[in-house]
């Protein structure tokens, strides 16, 4: 993909979600970083709101089986949040994410993430349907 | 103020916010009308993230003293949650708020609630700053 | 029921749900009454987690139409928090129910809250099953 | 510690924690795992709720700098969510914990995590008081 731009989710971060260090609680960081990962569902297949519209429309899950993240600085109200959400690997039955939170230009965490393929409402592996596979094997960075 | 559309506050509605029953779990509810307060103090008086933004530079927080609110239909992923927000009263130490939450034109919910002023980091009531009542008033709705 | 103690559901409250107040965040609070309604069927019913257990093995759901509350005093991790919760009203297609959370003592927020009852995976209004009913009518205190 | 059982924190597990495919959220996960570092600290210290009185009583806080879980089976309301909790490392100003969560016997998720000892109200790491150092070091496993 060169040097072509990845997809980025603003969240904003406000009071609710800072804790008496008045920062955001650790806790809510794999939220917004989760968040951002359905919103990037979105995007590559449009429709509405990502894992709902996998679920309920085409007939598939991906639930998660690793997440890793670093925290590299606090995460403030004071401006959005930036998270750029990219696949890494798409395998025959899994799918691993890179995200990077950043505010103001400043790296505030990133992390990996790895879901698998399963039909909708089971446990069941499944291969991604194939119209899935191409519209995801473009978007895949190192 | 006549016509004047209030003011709005979009929120994103996705798979974390359901619950089994597929639809916005309702004490997801508070929070997205807590958010669109929020979300209004930085629309009124500009800088960051409203009472983050009220507690840490304006010395002042305004800590709740009632909520109510009516559900009228679901909230789902289906579309944005538009909640428009106005403030109703301004009294000498109290600032009480409507929230209407809407999707693709349906009232999904809509609740009062009501604030008080008080010194930041203390629970002493106190007047709001003569300026931040000269902002809000012209703010106000029946 | 005369002097019998209601039932009450235990809340912990810990740093991540204190905001930079170093309270916790009115916004939780819907959440903790939520929760100890939720524990209250399952007090009631017996069986596992409340309204889970209502929807996935008995086959109807409560979905709210209304909450109200009244913050008192401030929610802190010094103490558990205490939800007191008892219904107040059983009406043909709906229930009532007072939730009082208290600290040390001290009374931190009393809320109101009416559920209608539904099919599960519904928003078809029902009556609640008779022997639901049964169960519920001795635990009815003004 | 031979076979020592070592701290477990018992989180209730609800509706509220369930997205649509009927299992707890992703992202409510990496919260339990938390909450349950946070009881650690409160059984090992004794006090109230952990990170808030470290933060408030002990003036030194625990910021994260990494985590990283593993999702071995789905968490779902039908049990408590048993965590179990322990050190295993203690470095000169950072300190490592394994989490690992059941729920009736079968391991959820297991994972690892890294704080940084930190003055209370900064981002200035610091050695841990040694009295806490005496506390923590015979509770540390491989």
């Amino acid at each position: 993909m060169g040097d072509t731009p990845a997809f980025e989710h603003a969240v904003r971060v406000g009071w609710a979600d800072c804790d008496p260090a008045q920062i955001a609680y650790t806790g809510r960081l794999p939220l917004f970083a989760l968040e951002s990962i359905d919103a990037w569902w979105q995007h590559a297949l449009g429709g509405y709101s990502g894992w709902y519209y996998l679920e309920t429309e085409l007939g598939f899950g991906t639930p998660f089986v690793n997440l890793s993240m670093d925290f590299r600085a606090p995460v403030t109200p004071r401006h959005p949040l930036m998270c750029e959400v990219y696949p890494t690997r798409l395998g025959t039955k899994s799918i691993s994410f890179a995200v990077k939170g950043r505010q103001d230009g400043v790296l505030c965490f990133e992390g990996s993430f790895t879901n698998v393929f399963t039909q909708a409402a089971s446990v069941s592996t499944r291969e991604p349907p194939p119209e899935i596979r191409a519209i995801i094997e473009p978007l895949i960075r190192a």
